[in-house]
């Protein structure tokens, strides 16, 4: 029995119609014969299906950043197998889940496994305990109301759902340096032109820039007017925490053209200026032109328990007049099923007074960190960003590109730290030091920089 | 401080330019005053963005089909407040989840509280033991790799993933009946045309009729060639398994055609019939024009805890001889951040041999309701298919529209159940009952059925 392949690509020529059998064992000979890797290029036996490729998709550079950073840690760590290599890296939290956070999950666990604590699917858009709970504890005193917060897997996630809500035609508007995610899932859905080797940068995106000269805030008179704003304060990767009246600009400059911010809260909780919102909705008006994303993975220690939520207000409205709650609502009942009820036990516990206690006992220590490592580069003369409000410190390294910095640091230290490039052509010249660690990796962490760094100042 | 609202709608005439103080004592007073619920349609006070609505979104009808039943659930309830009502709606799992999984999980959970235990982000794709340990669970016998294996949070979300890395260009075929998902996701992506009422379908995707008449299985020298071809077996709602000889019919047709199967396998483990594949992968050839997706939901009880996962094979190319599998990586990898660890530690306990014999002892649990029911329509002289190799039971009431039948039935017999039509036109005059419940809800629900229905036969 023959199958034909189908072959209407023209990008390898040697493709070429494969007679098959009808069985396992010549499966498994060609598998043998062409053992093809995931990123590798098949040129023998190869058989195409005749479906065009999302070309949007493969404008995308390179593979995403972090997964870049940990191919570039393997290596260093195959070079020199002893070295003891500490991650100011990824911001992956390193301290335990708080105790009371993690006995209600492991209860809501162990309960799953008997009659009366077995529950199957829940609402997709959380437990409305749980809505409410994060309604009260973050929302209070800006009017949010439980039914508009959608909790989730994480705003990663709620990201991807967004941008799939929002569709192809919108334009975009993210910060630079901006978290990796804003431009890459629009590049993904077609909202954006092809990269621009020469800018680094996509065509079709409106980069706002954020470096020390503007207070890493936006000049917002020489910004283009866009559908979308993704800004995220404070922020990732520069540590910023956005003020007031900055903030209130920015909800101006959105409803004077229309736009919807979308506004990536997720180290709010690391905010102690009293000038800093720790949600856009502190801004009046912002209800009609906002949405915000939220996590308990830096608060809470959940990056891989993974549960975070966004608010969509009732008064947000396409320009038909529609409410965009409708639109997410459909979209999380689409193609989302809830998140993990054992996750969403711990969230439950983290709304509590003690909970939410704990976590800011946990984001205390974080700070601490953060304060180390500002300090010591501060010390050492370097112009040093961000870490106050935020767990991430900005560290400057004029004119030089950062994923040399970031090599030089890993090969000098033993220490991972993320090239500001990796979040946009801003970020040139800078590299992200992030404070989640251990105290001790982070003083021995401290110690290396001075060692390799502190004399040259 | 006014901020100008943007009116570029016409929908909705009364909108109004809101002038607005700078507090929230302001915002306050005018929630009270314009209370806009989230399905409700705005005329007072109305502040609109200029951002276009997504009309891929607005060529929807109404909800998705199980929160609508949920709300006739409600209203039927309501009416009925002391109506003891049995669900044999949604297909959500009822018994515990087996005690050596739940304490996987528990462990894990108790774990994340202390410095030995806690991780942080996982593997986007999942942990390493976890896919090596599905693989050989499930995929032993056709020659798939770990690497290609995909944990997630579930296979709906996992099919808007796919949807989403797809683009909006392909067009799409389906069963009909079928998972209400792969339409809806296909006409959010923009990939089909409008729905149209007279048929009760949407226009450009292929309905492949699965009806007794042809076992359910469509006539696939009536299917018109598309880029997709979502296929689920056993089916849901039919309940029928494809055959070994139907589904290499059915890779030789998307071979033929160059087309992508999204092979829904979430109830393989239901399969008792040794000529109905468990996976599409026992087919040869399939790895260069499939996908598959499955769940531990129903095999593990695991609806409420997420965990399920997607094989892409390295093999699978698009036209221009790019793998699919790294599309999907980077879909992954930027959109998705991991399941959560706990459900990983539970889905490891699951694909030990313990863990699969226990899965197997609750299918069969399943299996068994699914019988009763099966026989019970039977000794009622309906006409009465699936049930054998798949949790559902498919009803044919002949001549009667499926929600008319659906309410006889809820008034009747306090009995939920899901009309046929709501899977597609094809369903109309069937109802699905689904065999997940606990044993005596659902000899409960016989007794029902007998009373109310068995005389007319």
């Amino acid at each position: 029995m023959a199958f034909s392949s189908v072959l209407t690509g023209t990008a390898l020529g040697r493709a070429a119609v494969v007679l098959r059998e009808s069985h396992c064992e010549q499966q498994s000979r060609r598998r043998r014969q062409a053992h093809i890797c995931c990123s590798s290029v098949a040129t023998a036996e190869q058989v195409r299906t005749g479906l065009k490729r999302n070309e949007n998709i493969g404008k995308l550079q390179a593979g995403y950043l972090f997964p870049e950073i940990a191919r570039r840690r393997r290596a260093h760590q195959d070079k020199h197998p002893d070295a003891k290599v500490i991650s100011l890296g990824i911001g992956d939290t390193t301290e335990p889940i708080p105790k009371l956070i993690a006995d209600a999950m492991q209860k809501a666990a162990a309960g799953l496994g008997t009659l009366a604590g077995y529950s199957g699917y829940g609402a997709e858009q959380g437990r409305g305990e749980l809505r409410e709970g994060i309604c009260n504890a973050f929302y209070s005193s800006c009017g949010r109301k439980p039914h508009e917060i959608f909790v989730s897997d994480g705003s990663k996630c709620d990201i991807g759902r967004l941008q799939m809500m929002f569709g192809c035609e919108q334009r975009v508007a993210v910060q630079d340096p901006s978290y990796p995610v804003y431009v890459d899932s629009s590049v993904i859905m077609g909202m954006t032109g092809n990269y621009n080797a020469s800018t680094t940068s996509f065509d079709n995106i409106e980069y706002m820039v954020c470096q020390p000269d503007n207070d890493f805030f936006p000049d917002l008179s020489k910004v283009a007017p866009t559908d979308l704003i993704f800004f995220c304060s404070p922020n990732n990767p520069t540590g910023a925490a956005a003020t007031r009246q900055q903030l209130t600009e920015l909800v101006a400059f959105a409803k004077k053209n229309g736009s919807i911010i979308v506004y990536d809260a997720a180290y709010a909780l690391y905010i102690s200026d009293d000038n800093c919102p720790k949600s856009i909705f502190e801004i009046p008006g912002a209800e009609e032109c906002a949405i915000e994303t939220c996590s308990f993975s830096k608060y809470a220690g959940f990056t891989g328990v993974r549960l975070g939520w966004t608010v969509v207000p009732e008064q947000l409205r396409y320009a038909d007049g529609s409410p965009v709650i409708a639109d997410f609502n459909r979209i999380m009942t689409t193609v989302f099923n809830g998140a993990s009820i054992v996750a969403q036990a711990g969230g439950l516990a983290c709304v509590q007074p003690e909970g939410l206690a704990e976590m800011q006992q946990l984001v205390h220590f974080y700070k601490e960190n953060a304060d180390i490592l500002r300090q010591t580069f501060l010390d050492m003369g370097f112009k040093v960003y961000g870490g106050k409000n935020a767990p991430y410190v900005w560290v400057g390294f004029p004119g030089k590109p950062s994923w040399d910095v970031f090599a030089d640091i890993l090969e000098k230290c033993n220490i991972v730290t993320t090239p500001g490039s990796g979040f946009g052509p801003a970020g040139e010249g800078f590299v992200r030091a992030s404070a989640f660690g251990h105290r001790k990796d982070i003083l021995e962490a401290v110690e290396r920089f001075k060692k390799a760094y502190g004399k040259q100042r």
